[in-house]
């Protein structure tokens, strides 16, 4: 993310979330919270808090608290998420049942999640908004937890469908995103209509941003991802493109590929099924996707008028342009 | 909890809990939630949510989503406590984590947590209470998950004092029961010096509670317990009657007293332990500050005029001198 203005937020953020680490006693349920907050990242949830809060108002000191509501939400779930997936590394550092131990994890992430909900509610009551930032982040989260259900049990079910991916997506992801704008918009005060349609921006958005992340783990560079080409073949994870491939394959040949995707344990293996790929045109096809889903986001930005909201279509653009 | 008012209640709540059972998709995230709200138990949190509502209304009804967000919240923590201390049964059945698997609680636990939330700021917002009883709970839940921290801190310490373990549990279990206390008077309308009343009536009777728990594990009669005697022993678990000895003991017999204590094996070995406290006056000592506390929480109710406090008085001394 290297837009100035998105630099900008992004600074103002980290400034506050480092006055506003969570201490308390004992202190052995605080530190890990801090380790997971001070493991950096781009902070893309908690700027698009005060990107949209931004739209009405130049100074955005009002909406850091939500922004750090957000922050800590998401890191409560990546905690327990590093967890379910016996994940030893999160950001290239040790994740934090590594690090501490898993009854930390555990527990350091419930409280990140009860923190967030302290700071969303207590906002609610000081500005006295109509409506309720607390609930949608409620509904928001539950939805989330129903996201990573799914994406465990797709881990034992050989043929998810390609609507089925989205949703399991957009719950885990997208509506995340979603969210983060939404909420931004209603602590500036805006029209719930304006709201929904940055929400919409959001969550399609985020969709785009899987499904581009997916296409990376193939298609990308690996010296500028950073990650192993193929990991998540090398790991059997059912990706889009996985999914993808295995509703675009006639019905003979499934059972064929579901089997030796489950078995890869080599880069020779990994190239068998990049190639694969490419003979069946999924990376086409997942670009096509992922410009359907990207258009969808733009087109909600029509809807939002007198406003301007150039900074959200160049942040689209990167988001989805990126390479790493 | 044999009082016929308690038992009202509790039906009230049981029926109101079966009609409001969370359901979702997928399934698999929502059944492990329904798991645990069957175990059944006493239903001492939210009953006395509606307790302490019907000290001013008759009929409780408005009170039930607070009672049922209560126990979500309680559930929530024995599923992440019970992954934590790898106990393999709950209230006699299996665990959630045993029954399903470790990610199913985990998830399954933090959604319970998401879901009391939402029930709590979406009764604030249709009530539109002045006071926010969300943030009651926000804060409850962290000092919960503190005393749950200090807990396992504890179990790597040798020496933790009296009042260290009083800390704890006030924390860990004590709270918890102000809190219902608390919200239930808050959406009665109640002031806020009756509603601290309330809180501390309950605190205090946590802390007779869990005392009077540590102490039928050594001085209860097993065939009312239903509980090995001395099973903390056994488990080397460091219990109220563990710290007081400890702190008892001539310097020059502490040391002797940890060793002995953290390699108990038998039933020789429990009794033992069990000698010591006699010869120590433990039990007598014991009985007094569950009586200090006892007293505590019926002498809050005196600052409550104008409302009939017997059911509070009559089920204080229900729990306090129960022998199971």
């Amino acid at each position: 993310m290297n837009h100035p203005h998105y630099q900008h937020l992004a600074g103002i953020f980290e400034a506050y979330l480092a006055e506003h680490q969570p201490r308390g006693t004992p202190d052995s349920l605080y530190e890990p919270m801090r380790y997971i907050n001070n493991l950096g990242g781009k902070r893309i949830r908690p700027v698009l808090v005060l990107m949209a809060y931004n739209l009405w108002h130049p100074d955005v000191a009002p909406a850091l608290p939500a922004a750090l509501a957000i922050e800590y939400f998401h890191n409560f779930s990546l905690m327990h998420d590093d967890i379910m997936d016996e994940a030893p590394l999160r950001r290239g550092k040790e994740s934090v049942h590594t690090h501490f131990d898993r009854n930390a994890a555990i527990l350091a992430g419930d409280s990140l999640l009860i923190k967030s909900f302290e700071l969303l509610i207590d906002l609610e009551q000081r500005y006295r908004l109509g409506s309720s930032v607390a609930l949608v982040m409620a509904k928001t989260s539950l939805e989330i937890c129903e996201g990573q259900q799914m994406d465990i049990d797709f881990e034992t079910r050989t043929s998810p469908s390609e609507d089925e991916y989205v949703e399991m997506i957009r719950k885990k992801t997208a509506c995340l995103l979603g969210a983060c704008l939404r909420i931004g918009s209603m602590i500036a005060g805006a029209h719930s209509d304006v709201s929904n349609s940055l929400y919409a921006y959001g969550e399609n958005l985020g969709l785009a941003f899987q499904i581009k992340d997916d296409t990376l783990d193939v298609f990308g560079d690996p010296e500028l991802t950073g990650k192993q080409k193929g990991g998540d073949i090398l790991q059997g994870k059912k990706n889009f493109l996985y999914v993808c491939a295995l509703n675009t394959l006639p019905e003979s040949d499934k059972e064929n590929f579901i089997n030796s995707y489950s078995n890869v344990t080599s880069d020779q293996g990994i190239s068998k099924v990049i190639e694969l790929y490419r003979s069946m045109g999924i990376e086409d096809y997942d670009r096509e996707k992922q410009k359907h889903y990207f258009e969808r986001a733009m087109s909600s930005l029509h809807n939002i008028k007198g406003v301007d909201t150039s900074m959200l279509k160049s942040f689209a653009e990167e988001l989805v342009k990126r390479e790493h």
